[in-house]
């Protein structure tokens, strides 16, 4: 018999036990790469910028020319022209001159800095004072400053955010190689269950947890494969888990929540190859019948039936799997939290973590207070009604009304 | 002339000016709604459950039977055979009988309460001992409990997580009518820009904010429309903004850094329509040439051509434009954020919210640290090493290292 695990043992396992794979890849347009994770270093084959340019609207110089210029005494310069967005500079500069310069214009050859517009005074058309010195690369964006030949853009499991696009654009890369969305099948067992399209019959029940489980899996950034209700007998759910291991790279098995259905679930993950089950049973409220196992390098968890129950455990154990299976890197991932006051007390067993749903309210003070919401765990409606959930740690009795505490959000 | 405004004021400004639209809507299928805001209250026609069910494995007892029962006085009940998954109880119970019943059972009629395996023995096939009292609708979720027929399941405007799909599918709601995506036209302006499939000359410079900002825009929730590059000028400018007005609810200027570029936008912006130009210029760093402008009820945004002001820029500003025009809840928005302490002092001026990009580093006492990026404000590439944003509000005059701050983190 397996013992009930803790939180932590439980993620320790998880963690030994799956891979990281090596993903499949795919080259895409930049376009479509929002939130996608790098499957290789790239490299910038240009220099950016591939001129030194302006930062401000002003005047081209020489710094030297500006060195000791003030109020007082300011330097005079002779105006060369403009410099003309989008162009070369018609000319360079010497000594004791000067081109006009919008922000983002091309420097002239000797220029090695700009003097801002509000710092120069035009006394005609040939003629400015600066009345401030002008250090060299002041104002100034240096060729290749943003990126130099050879140099790494992005890394390899690099998380793709809006800036990160904008980076290769600048570089000319259009197209980027990024690890494959892995796929990850559910499959709803429980002789209980009807299809949500359905009309339920007494005794009968939807199969919620499909469809929530598959738009969590979106949002994790996974593709979920829906394999529908399968009949809680150990042959035929033996050979959805085998069609779904040829088509998948993480299985849930969802729905059923009588004892018999998870013995059933248990077996079969044994029986299909080793190592089978690693966690049957884990000391966390909701989610204490929780399994997870690997059958062969397919991990598998089985997911209670209760929707709520099933999500809380989602974002707990299966989120970091599904990580790993992108490529990505743990550390660039965000969950969103805030801290609030808890509302009233809540008492809780030692040994055992608890998650609390919670709504949040602002009181006249201003002050944040995580509301606990009312109702049996088994209610869909509660976790509806949630903004996010406070974890209770296991070596805690409860906490007390007015105590701080963080709450995980959900995003 | 136009002073310039602070953060404050701006969003003030947008938030007058923007009008919350009476978004058009579709009914789309439920595992396409993640994230997308529903466009109505939706309704249970259903009740949830539509039978009370067991939350335990155990027995369904008549509460009253038990009253009294203990370890050393057990009650004693008649086992009427076992609930069926999926079916109803093949018939009653009446005082002093039980049946067996597996979680997510359907209760038998008169049974109210479910006594826990662990608390009854099986004296024989016939016969159990109850060593506990079981309160009336202990471990039973009742007929209706989740949600009773013409209950609001979600209201209007809210946006979609898994639970709430979820929730959905238990009531067999299959089609959710929901908000069209907003769609948000880039047009880049600027003579020293070039397509990033475009290899520059000197002087020009890929159009790296088109990228940057529609898949910015994706991340926000709305749809992006590029209008690729319009010439620097009133005319071809005043067309490209009449098209994008038929296409799309908000428009964002984008890619000319140059003082010409800036007057040709607000110019434009103001000619098109009433009222115009209500912003120009904002005491912020990066980011302080923004524009913003009403041509009739289309909201138009003057961007910097700068990639690091003008994403700060769409993060602060622009984000609430397309929450609203998405017909979002505002308090339903979470901006991923953590606290931290800087790692070193930063002068900024008083009068002007300065925005400073940081990495964050944990050192060996678990201590989180935001450690600014160094490099000047023009390169992307400090962006792509960011991992957040550390505000320094308008009346500070900067921040001592060690100081605790919050970092808003990129998602």
């Amino acid at each position: 018999m397996f013992e009930v695990l803790t939180v932590e043992e439980t993620l320790k396992i998880i963690e030994g036990a799956v891979k990281p794979t090596k993903a499949e890849q795919e080259e895409i347009e930049l376009i479509h790469a929002l939130g996608r994770i790098t499957g290789e270093d790239i490299i910038s084959t240009e220099i950016v910028p591939h001129f030194s340019r302006s930062t401000m609207d002003g005047f081209a110089v020489r710094a030297k020319d500006t060195f000791g210029a003030s109020e007082g005494m300011p330097a005079f310069l002779e105006v060369k022209g403009e410099v003309l967005m989008g162009r070369s500079p018609s000319g360079d500069i010497s000594s004791g001159e000067t081109m006009k310069i919008s922000t983002g214009g091309m420097l002239p050859e000797s220029a090695d800095g700009v003097l801002m517009l509000e710092h120069a005074e035009e006394l005609d058309e040939k003629m400015i004072a600066a009345y401030r010195p002008v250090a060299p690369g002041e104002n100034v964006i240096l060729q290749g400053e943003d990126l130099k030949e050879g140099e790494i853009i992005l890394k390899k499991n690099h998380y793709l955010r809006p800036q990160d696009l904008g980076a290769l654009a600048a570089a000319g890369v259009m197209k980027v190689k990024v690890n494959k969305v892995p796929r990850v099948a559910v499959i709803s067992t429980g002789d209980e269950l009807v299809s949500p399209e359905e009309v339920p019959l007494p005794g009968q029940i939807r199969d919620v947890n499909s469809y929530a489980l598959a738009t969590a899996i979106q949002q994790a950034g996974a593709h979920p494969l829906l394999y529908g209700i399968v009949k809680d007998e150990a042959p035929v759910l033996m050979e959805a888990i085998e069609r779904a291991r040829k088509e998948a790279s993480l299985i849930l098995i969802s729905g059923g929540s009588s004892v018999g259905t998870r013995d059933v679930t248990a077996k079969v993950i044994d029986e299909l190859g080793d190592p089978g089950v690693l966690v049957h049973g884990i000391s966390i409220r909701p989610g204490k019948p929780t399994i997870f196992g690997m059958v062969e390098s397919t991990p598998v968890f089985g997911l209670s039936g209760n929707p709520v129950s099933a999500l809380v455990t989602f974002d707990l154990f299966v989120v970091p799997v599904i990580i790993k299976l992108r490529g990505m890197n743990p550390q660039d991932i965000i969950y969103p939290k805030t801290s609030a006051k808890i509302s009233r007390n809540i008492p809780s067993s030692q040994g055992r973590e608890d998650y609390i749903r919670v709504t949040l309210e602002t009181d006249e003070k201003g002050e944040t207070w995580a509301v606990p919401v009312f109702g049996k765990s088994g209610l869909i409606t509660t976790l509806v009604e949630a903004r996010g959930m406070v974890r209770i740690a296991q070596n805690k009795e409860g906490i007390e009304k007015g105590e701080e505490v963080e709450v995980a959000l959900y995003s």
